[in-house]
Formats: C-alpha cells, structure tokens, sequence
C-alpha cells in the first residue's frame, strides 16, 4: 500500500482490500484460490470486514469492501477497477472523475473540474473522495486507457509505469516567445515532472529542430531522458530480472499493455565461484580479486540477458528504458559491486537496505542511455529484495487474511501476516532442497525424481513405487521436491518412524510387503531405500536411493523452517491452526507437493487446499514495480511496515529447533 | 536572496540589505566603495530606507536596518554577521541562539530549546524571530564556528557550502542492533540529508570496517559521495571557474575556510576554431563534428586548469568535491556537448536556462568519483551564467540603490536594478572592445596602450601623448581600454567633433596645436591619429594610430551599449542621473577609465565616483556558490526575479540606435 494512502484508523497504511478482481461481486468463502478475494476468508471479526464500506461499481456491478475512508480512487486501483488518471491519484491531473449516488463534499478542486450542475448530480473527482458508507460508483469509459494487468499471485496491477511517454506538438519559437526549449516541453507535458538528464538536453535542441517540434518525451520517474523525434509512445519497455543465486530470468515487458514480450533465463554465472551465497561470500573473502571478478559475472549475465530478450522480442535495446533487479542481499550486493562479506558473518549486515537508482551503465547494460535500474530492497541479510519483490507480488501487505509466505531453499525466508503486520524471518535450511549433501541428491534437471508415491501393501512390488521424474527419462538422482515426497512417504507407510529413524527390517516386513525388500545396506551399513533400480541385479549403492543421512539433512533443513515460522506465529500471537494461506513461493517451493510438504511438518498442519504454489514471485514483484510506480512504493514501504525477527539472536533457537526435527505424529 | 527568505510586505524576497560588513555602525553617505552599505545612499524615499527596522547586534555593536519581518538570522546573515547554525536557518538545527532587548514571540521550537528563564530573559532562535522593531541582539560566541568571507563586490558570504563532511565514531553492530551500515551513520549525522551514491554504498562496508567505525562522511548538497577512513574534515576544496570565451581561469578554494589555494588562468583552448561565440557557434553549423571538437576543447582546457590549482595548492584531486561553471550560455553550452546554433540565430532560444548538477568525470575532470559540477543557470541566450554569477557577486538582488550593471565586450550584457525589480539586456557590441575590427586593435596583452592622455595645449609636442602600455614595453596596439581613452581624449581636445568625424586640419591646428602633427592620412586618404611613432620618419600606417573608421567602430559599440541601458532605464522608469552605481565589469570592463566611458557615452553620465570596476565578477560568482548554499540558491531565484528585455524584438531599436550614435556633449 502506498505511504500516502490514508489507512483505517487501526493500522495506518495497512489493512486495505487485496486484489481479487477477477471474482464477481458478493462475499466468497474458503476454497483454494490464487486470487485475493476482497472480504476475509474465516479468522477473527476484524479479518471478516466489520466496520467497512461497500462500495459498487457501475458499468460493472463489482462490489467491493474497503475500510472507511480509503478515496474511492485507491478502493477501485487495489481492484484493478481502471478509472481515469495520469497522475496515478495525486489530485493534480483532474482526470478520475466518477459518479456517486450518496453525498459526498465539495472540494476545491472538484469546483474548478465541475460545474455546478455535475456537482449537484455527484461527480467528484475519484482520488479525494473517501468512501464512509455504501455508495455506488459510476466510472466513465476511459479516455487515457489506463489497463490493468494480472501479475504475481492473481494480483491485478493497474498500469502506471515509471516510464512515461508523451508526444507533444510545440509551436515554434519567436522572438516574442524566446522560451527555451525545455520551458517549452514542460508547459506542453504539464502532467509529469521533468527533470533534464544531461542525455536529454544534449538531443533537445537538435530533435526538435529536425522534426518540426513534433516530439515525444521520455521520462523515468521525474527524468527526462530523452526526447524522441515524432510520436513514439507506442515503443516503451522494460526488463524485470528476476537475480537468483543459481538461475536468472529477465522478462521483457511492453510497458503499453503490461504484457510480456520474451523471457530468457541462464545459470548465474558466478556458479564456477560458489554453489551458494556463502560460499561466493568467502571466496571474496579469500581472494581480493573475486569482489571484482563476481561483479563482473553478475553483469555479464545480465547483459547475455537482456540482449537475448531484446533479441527475441524484436525490441531495440534503445527502446528499454529501465530494469527491475530482484535478488537475494548477496546477489544484489555482487551484482552492484558491494563487498558482502558483511552480510555473511554475524552480526549479518547489510550496508543498505535500499538502493539509490542507478543508471543501466552502471551494470554494464547497452540500453537507452538514460535508462535507470531499480534495485528491489532488503529487509534484511537474509531476507532480500527477492523476497519484497515476492510479498509484493503476492499481496503480503494488502491481504486480511493470516497467511504465511514461505520461499524454500538453502537460505528459507519465512514471512507471516495477520492482516494488520507482518514479521519475517530467515532459516538456514542448508542445501538438502537443493540437492547438496544428499547422497543421489541432484538439482531439479532431466533425470531427477521429483514425485515420488509408494504403495506399501499392494499386491505388485514391482508397481509399489510411482516416481514422476523430469524429462520423462531414467531416473538419476532425486531433486529437493523428490526427496520431500519419499521422505514424506516412508513416514506415512510406517519405514521411517517419527524420530526419522528407518524402522527394523522385521517391522518393514510388517507394515509394508511390498517395499521391504527396497531396504537395504550400503558402505558402512548405512541403511537406505531403493528407489530406482538401474537393472535388476544392480548394488544398492549404484541405485537411486535415499539413506538415513539423507533422511537427517531433510530433517535439519524442515526443523529450521519450522522453528522459524513457529516462533513468527509466537510473535504475533496466533497459532498454527489459524493460518488461512501458506504461499509456497520460489523455484523449490513451487513444485512442493502441499501434502508431502505437511506430512513432514516443512509447513503447519493445515488443509492442503490451503497451501498454494505462488510461483517466481521474485520475477512477478519485479515486474509489478516496473508496471506500477504505486507498487514501487509499496515494496519501499514494506521496509517499514515489516519486522525482521533475528532468529540466531534468540536464546531458545536450539531449544525449539530439537523439538522440531521430528516428524509430525 | 534565497527564496525561502520571508520578504519585505512589497517585493517578496527583494529589497533586503546587501553585504557592507566591513562598514561598522551607522549609515554612510555617498562615496566610492564597493562594499554595499546597509542604507540607502541618495535615491527615493524608500531607497532611503523609510520603513525599515534597525537591529543592533552585540557583541560587535554593528548596526544594520532591515526591512520589517525579515529574520533575525537573515538579517545577520545578509551583513556578514556569523550566527550559529548547521541547517542554515531552516528551523532545524536548534543551535542559532540570540538573546534580544525587546519582547519577542515565543514559537514552540523555541519552547523546546530554552528553559522558562532562558525565555524570560530573551532567548530566541534568530532563525525563527522577526524584526519588527528596533532591537538589540545579542549573539553567543560560535560553537560551530560559521565563518564568513569577502567574495565579489564586498560581498561578505557566510560559509556554508553545499560540501560538507561530518567526522563520526560509530557503534560497531552487534545481533542486538543489526541497522544497515547507512541507516547507521544516518543516524549519527542527523544535521544532513544523506542520499548515497553507489560508490559510496561500494565504499561503505568497507571502510567502516577498516578503521573501527570511526570515518567522516562526505556529502554534497544531499548526496552521501564518499566515507573517508578517520578524520577528514580538515580537507574539503572545491574549483570556481570562469569559463570565458577567451580566457578560462580556475581557483582552488579551500571550503574550510574560504580562502583561494591556488588560481590558474588560460586561454581557452577553443580559440583556434573562432575567436568569439559568433564564430564558434558557426563552426558548429558548418562542420557536424565541431562540436564534439569544440566540447573536447573545452573539457581540455579544464582538464589542464583544475591539475594546475591542485599542483600548485597541494591538493589531490580526490579532495576536490565540487565544481562551479560560470560561462556564457555557448560557452556553457559547447562544454556541455549541446548543440549551441539555436542561440546563435534568430529567435535565440536556450535548451535550458538551468542545468542538472553533473558528475565532474561528465566533464572528463579526475577529481573525486562523486565530485559534482554545479552550472549557473543563465537568463537568455546572451545573458549567460556569467552575468547570473556577477549579479550574484556585485549584490544586484540584495541592495536597494539604483544600480546599472555593464559587462562590456562582443556581447554586452546589462542589467539595471532599482532596488525592487531587475532587468537585464544583451547589446551586440561587436569586436571593437577586444581590439576586433580595429586596424591597429589587439588583445590586452604586452605592447597594447591601455591609457592615453593628451595635452593639446601644452608647450612640447613630444609629450603631449602619454601613454600606459601593458608590459611598459613598446607600444605595439590599442587594446579596448586604450581605444576607449584615445577616443574620448580626442574628443575632449576637440579633434573629433560630437558626430564622430576628425576636424578638419585646419580646425585642429588651432584647437590642439601641440597634437596637430599627429593627424595624418593612410592608404585610401582615410584619417588617422598618430597615437606612437616606432621611429621619427615611420610613416602613419606603420604607426599605432586610431583611423576614422576605428572611431566609427567604436560608436557603433557604445551606442548598442547606451542603447541598452537607455531602453533598460526607461523599462524601469528611470532617468540616467538617478542610477547611483555603475558597475564595469568583465575583464575588459574593469580595466576601463571610468572617465573615458562617460565622455564617450558608454555609460550615463554620471560622477565618476559613482562608476566602479567591478573586477571578474563572473569568477567571484562561481566562487560564492560554492561557499554557500545560499547563494546558490539565490542564482537560482535570479531566474525567477530578473525580466529579460530583447533588443531586437523591438521596432524602436534602430532609431534608439542612431540617436545614440554621437558622443555626448
């Protein structure tokens, strides 16, 4: 929610209705669903809506519930009802004028917008009129088109780029109007502020001379960053980065209709100088150069990027104008040439929370000359802009409902909402998701087993064990999802007990025929289970399998998890139970199985209806920034609004992470 | 005047009292000086004064009357008066303590910063307090020790430059306190916006870490651009340059104290490609890549400059934190790489009157990474930042006597203020003052007459010609200074007539019989005057002498210039006698006998005491900009506050001309 929207007295700036703007009029209850829905789903009388106001749309006949005095303007943005508007609800451009059947005051500016007589049959411009009581909203067809676009988990972003275009026909220059020439486009783009780049200026004079001052302005933010001969507002977009410490993905995206145009990703080049953030931490730790030599990796990733996206979608380079970067603190740190070493030992500082814009130079991008970067922010070291982008993109701050986000992965950020704050922590889960120290541990490539179903009493051994693996071929190894699933399995057909122990083979025997003879011995007389034969006669050792040590990684990395969320529901006083949503969110989380996921207490104890694969939500914040400059601030004012819970600090940490390394009974 | 400064009931922000800190108590009449006396001299009723309220502040017991509402603070800032303060009497810092004789509102700033019997005893912040009445004013020894320096025109300038650095020792993070290395120095300099640059984001962790978290912060205007390990405060420059068509000159400032370190002058590299702006503007239309040639120059020239001053003030470079540009519009344009032909035709129009602050590296300039490059904004394509920094300099805006200010040269720029308003003009001038044009004219430079005088009557024509030359070497041209002189002596010795023709030789025989040898004829039978014989039998063309033609040149320069400041007078509804001030500046200007520009008409005739040279008044600007944030931005409402009056828009210009062509009687 944007700092200057008025707030509900409770929560200032929070509590406002999510997106769900795809869902009809009326209250909807429970049921799985991506979407926002705009009243609460179950919980406490707060989160049903009490005290608010309906306010209905018309053409439309959407209804929506926002608290009292939220201006009709921001009640229609947050669900993605388009009403007229250039300066994105600011009271400058009088363009949000809208309709009320109930009485509404005059404001100052609504006297120089209306006449009398429109006033007297309630038009009011839509970003200063609160909504205290039901009221119905007539909403004109759109003269400036604003659009709306669905991004991040079912959220519907209104169209208000950073990036702005206006074509302008200038008069000339007389000696009776010596204006220069960027007085001249500033009375003509009266809207946007105008802030010259040296670029701009120096292509001023010469554009508007040589195309009849018919030009269009580019403006980022409030810079002018170049004037473009003729009318160009068509061509505007963007790249979105979605940074990650092993994957990359940019999405262009045309800025006009907020549609993608091309998505390329590749593996982070800094992988051959570390797997993982800390070790791309120490090894600018060991080495002087590496500092450098990461930074540049990070850039050249970029750059293979955009150009690839640029390529693909048949977009000059010239015509992007900015880019969002969404990564973890490490990776932003890298990528902008910061030492990190900060951020990898205690007391785990960063030196910024957020970033000052920078230019596409910076980073090495041949893109418009003008073009800016904005770096998502942190919360902390170890809750990254990656992370703001995914609450953002997942509606964290704009949701009555308690729900509970969760990126897995080495580094696992766990953030909670009860509908008024939000608190979020990060827990060292250790490679096991990634398939580091897991003995057939592998990434999540062709060959992986990535679900994995057992049939302990069936009839058929030999059909006892279902894997899904990627690319349909011969299973070779068992990715982070795969390794949830057959933990998650040997737990619920009785092989492993529920301190993560595999029962004695007399028990197997018992309560599962059909896998026993899959329990084996390897090397030391570590006890596995087979999971794939490679041929009928082959070692255990030469099989896809998962040993007792693997089954205590897995172990470790839920019991941090949990230890994390379960103290974040300690710190906002709620208990497992009233969690209506768990947001499984980044490349791991999302191909989780929910139920697996509950089986081994990863997640709490819920519904499986209730837990939901949110997908790239870093890449879908990033986009949401570059789509909406009132999403922007919102990921800014999330550094306010949420509370980092600093889990090594706490003196009960081991406590509680022992007593939640067994699996749930 | 800056302006945030609460103005005078009539002008807002105009008609406070200028510099004249160097004067002591009470008022002064008339006289030659340049320092501005805080009381009218002659002039109207208000000029006089009438109104206004007199603030005596001790311990100095230096007076000054300012007008009715004008802060404390304001007050005694204007006079040079050192009051404490860190925000600069934005109401922010709490420090500007004052104790005064007479009643005073009590504001709740001052509530929180004084005890009841501090109140009761007088005790306000100068900054918030108004003079009303005639007051006393007490002011504590400095404790942030403020300094105050002359610059320009007697202007006193308190020191508050917009580069600041602030020496902090911080606490070292811990799990208990994990703020961003950023949020944490923020926090301990509470007196300065700090928006970081990414090198200084870069720098940051490391720094901090490297020298126990004791660093100083470098900031300029809001931008953090450095954290320097320890204590380096003592060390803070800046450069002041004056970016002449022909000479560029720098000067190394120590921001500490504000004193120059080091002044280097040259001539502008440009010159090759073109004398003047005309020409350098026409190389540009000629030629598409004169103007990168040009911009190179230009930043060569710099370049050179800058690592003279810090050579020879022993100073590196990466202690230099600012820069000031003050040009003329081309030339501030051809260094900033913008295309200048606009202004060199018809209907002359600017890019931009004001320019973004540049990174000096923009310029090619090796000082500090985050170094900045502050442009005085201009007011017309002939009215450049050059004329903006000499109103600065001389006080135009803060003084309430009738002043006309003349830069003269190719172009010459004029403004004339009344105390209330300001106007300024451009005279195309032509070459004739920089020795262009004129058959025996050169720069001034070793061998060129500057001074002549003539005793028409005397017994010895041997000596009836004394001349000053540059160099007290051989006379080898006239420079404009010299032409000024010559001229106006043969006028006065009644040689030439008031139209501008040599007498006939038989009118000069008897009215200047000891120079009556001097007249001669040359090539087509062209008059001439002799001015110095390089042997007894040269003959008059290898002699330096002044031709009619000369002399016509000459008149067609003055009358552009009279023309100018005669429509300027009018514009205001002045007469002449009532200008009390001129001020000759410019490097030609200052040179010039005021005597000499009275009997010739260049300026209106007034007592020569009244006529001062104003010296480079166009560096002086640049050098207060950088001493004061104030200053700064009162360049910046010069924009605002000066109307800009075009010559050649008007239909009575040629006619205006013509009758100003004669010399006055």
């Amino acid at each position: 929610m944007d700092r200057d929207t008025p707030g509900p007295g409770g929560g200032p700036g929070r509590g406002g209705p999510g997106g769900g703007g795809r869902r009809g009029r009326g209250r909807r209850r429970g049921g799985r669903g991506l979407g926002v829905s705009v009243t609460a789903v179950g919980g406490t009388p707060e989160a049903e809506g009490a005290g608010r106001v309906t306010l209905t749309f018309a053409p439309s006949g959407r209804s929506v519930r926002v608290p009292p005095g939220v201006s009709v303007f921001d009640a229609a943005s947050w669900n993605g009802i388009a009403v007229d508007s250039t300066c994105g609800g600011h009271g400058t451009c009088r363009k949000c004028r809208v309709r009320l059947t109930g009485p509404a005051p005059v404001t100052a500016h609504d006297e120089r917008t209306f006449t009398a007589e429109e006033l007297g049959s309630g038009w009011r411009l839509a970003c200063l009129v609160r909504a205290t009581e039901d009221v119905e909203v007539e909403v004109p067809p759109l003269v400036t088109r604003p659009k709306a676009s669905t991004v991040g988990v079912g959220r519907q972003v209104i169209l208000h780029p950073a990036v702005q275009k206006r074509y302008v026909e200038l008069t000339e220059p007389s000696l009776a109007d010596q204006r220069t020439d960027l007085a001249r486009l500033r009375d003509a783009v009266d809207d946007l502020v105008l802030e010259p780049d040296l670029y701009a200026l120096r292509r001023l004079p010469v554009v508007l001379r040589h195309s009849d001052f018919k030009v269009t302005a580019v403006v980022v933010d409030e810079a002018l960053v170049d004037v473009e001969p003729g009318d160009t507002t068509g061509r505007r977009h963007a790249v979105a980065v979605d940074l990650g410490t092993t994957t990359v993905v940019a999405t262009l995206l045309d800025l006009g209709t907020g549609t993608p145009v091309a998505v390329a990703s590749m593996l982070n080049r800094q992988q051959p100088l570390g797997a993982d953030v800390i070790t791309r931490i120490s090894a600018t730790m060991l080495d002087r150069r590496a500092l450098a030599r990461l930074t540049e990796l990070a850039q050249e990733t970029l750059v293979a990027l955009v150009e690839e996206v640029c390529a693909e979608g048949g977009v000059e380079p010239a015509e992007v104008y900015e880019v969002a970067l969404a990564g973890n603190a490490t990776m932003t740190a890298l990528a902008l040439g910061v030492d990190p070493e900060p951020l990898g030992v205690a007391p785990f500082v960063q030196a910024s929370a957020d970033w000052p814009v920078l230019r596409a130079a910076d980073l090495g991008l041949a893109l418009h000359p003008g073009a800016r970067v904005v770096v998502l922010p942190a919360l902390g070291a170890y809750v990254g802009g990656d992370i703001v982008a995914g609450m953002l993109a997942s509606g964290m701050d704009r949701d009555s409902r308690v729900r509970l986000f969760v990126d897995v992965g080495t580094n696992c950020e766990i953030a909670l909402s009860d509908g008024e704050r939000i608190v979020t922590t990060a827990a060292p889960a250790g490679p096991a998701f990634e398939g580091g120290a897991i003995r057939c541990g592998m990434r999540a490539a062709d060959g992986a087993v990535e679900v994995v179903r057992l049939d302990a009493t069936g009839p058929d051994p030999a059909t006892a064990v279902s894997l899904g693996v990627i690319g349909d071929v011969e299973p070779r190894g068992l990715c982070g999802s795969g390794l949830v699933d057959a933990v998650s399995e040997l737990v619920r057909v009785g092989l492993l007990d529920a301190s993560g122990r595999f029962v004695p083979d007399e028990v197997a025997a018992s309560v599962a025929p059909a896998l026993a003879d899959r329990m084996a011995r390897v090397g030391d007389g570590e006890r596995v289970f087979v999971l794939h034969r490679p041929s009928a006669d082959a070692p255990a050792a030469a099989c896809v399998h998962l040993s007792q040590r693997d089954v205590r990684e897995l172990q470790f990395a839920k019991a941090a998890i949990s230890t994390g969320w379960s103290l974040l529901l300690e710190e906002l006083g709620l208990v497992a139970s009233q969690v209506q949503q768990v947001l499984l969110a980044g490349s791991f989380g999302s191909y989780l199985s929910p139920a697996s996921a509950v089986r081994i207490g990863l997640v709490p104890a819920l519904p499986v209806l209730r837990i939901v694969s949110a997908g790239n939500v870093a890449g879908e914040g990033a986009k949401m920034v570059l789509l909406s400059q009132r999403e922007r601030t919102g990921a800014r004012a999330l550094l306010e609004e949420v509370t980092y819970v600093e889990l090594s600090d706490r003196a009960d940490f081991n406590d509680r992470f022992v007593d939640q390394l067994a699996f749930p009974p």
